[in-house]
């Protein structure tokens, strides 16, 4: 069976990023598709026909939706390669547990900080740092997520780690201060190639969040 | 080792009602214990610090939470029955993207049409037909979401059914004449012990449906 892998996704999401990490866990060889949000392909249209988003993979024409599931799908058929699941099924409903609070998190609360003036700012920084402190509680002292191996919930979670510019320039806070034990994984993180080669530049990814409160008038 | 199971649930929840047919399925002894939402007690508190929200499913003291990720759980625990998942990794991509889908969908939409007036109410009615006719979509000419048997993704939409009477009836429309085949899914899901014993009269839920209402002063 022909093996054709194809990765519709933007530079900047923090959830495509988990696509490209697992992809580059299992050395799995793709054709990277970026998409323009403000004019999607026909493709993406066709292959989430019910979201509209990114990521999208598709393997040998099928797709497959939604990040969480598209890293336990890279997992599943690519298990030629160690799982990035914990053995034990206690873990493992961990893991799916904090990945899940990370994509009812992370990304509303900052653009309630980022859109916002005011109290609702406050609020939302606050929020903000709150969530990575809870994270950073689920990492306890270990040295990944998964244990003594990055697996399932690091590649949740590391891809915010290149928005952590934009988050501390609009929160006027430091992740060093306030998540220093979470800043310390990070770093063991991005040693990885799998990890450094698929995350943009934070600094990217702050010019690009700046272009588009611009582009929104919210200057 | 002991086996101590216990589920935090209340009795009208959709989602709670996922973990009982999980159970069910399993042959699995539980201790019920019902939750006053109004009076959360300290052992859900606890138990779930995070969301503070039931079910939460209590093994060995260990708790496990979002209704999701509890019916995985179960299936990969009490694995000496066969599994809920398909087992080709493309059908469980599926599975979990359509009870992905639900979560995101039912409950905010059917509180939508239920707590609101005039335009915003059409707009949710319509929208919660439409749910369930993207979902009759995805279940084709199957007998069951599963394929020929009853499995991941039954266990996560079947609940919803309980919900119909309500649905319909504050909607003023009828599911048996919106969604045929999956009307005729959720009497073959009824059939099933499993299924029939976990889930509430449509009347009874209707009527709570109705109080809630009224205790918040909008009916």
């Amino acid at each position: 069976m022909a093996n054709e892998v194809i990765l519709l996704d933007t530079w900047a999401s923090m959830f495509g990023m988990r696509a490209r990490i697992a992809l580059a866990e299992k050395s799995v060889k793709y054709e990277y598709k970026e998409e323009d949000l403000r004019n999607k392909s026909p493709l993406l249209l066709q292959m989430n026909p019910i979201h509209n988003k990114i990521p999208v993979l598709i393997h040998n024409g099928k797709s497959i939706c939604e990040s969480a599931i598209i890293v336990q799908y890279i997992d599943e058929v690519w298990n030629d390669k160690a799982s990035f699941m914990p053995s034990d099924p206690y873990e493992r409903a961990q893991a799916r547990f904090w990945v899940d609070y990370s994509d009812k998190k992370v990304y509303d609360t900052w653009k309630k900080m980022w859109l916002s003036k005011g109290e609702e700012y406050e609020e939302g920084k606050m929020e903000l740092i709150s969530i990575f402190k809870t994270l950073e509680g689920a990492l306890s002292d270990k040295l990944f997520y998964g244990g003594d191996t990055f697996g399932f919930l690091d590649i949740g979670l590391i891809p915010f780690y290149s928005w952590f510019y934009a988050f501390e320039t609009y929160g006027n806070f430091k992740m060093e201060t306030e998540c220093p034990k979470l800043m310390a994984w990070t770093k063991r993180c991005m040693e990885k190639d799998s990890v450094s080669k698929s995350l943009p530049d934070q600094k990217k990814v702050y010019d690009f969040v700046v272009s588009i409160k611009k582009a929104l008038g919210l200057d």
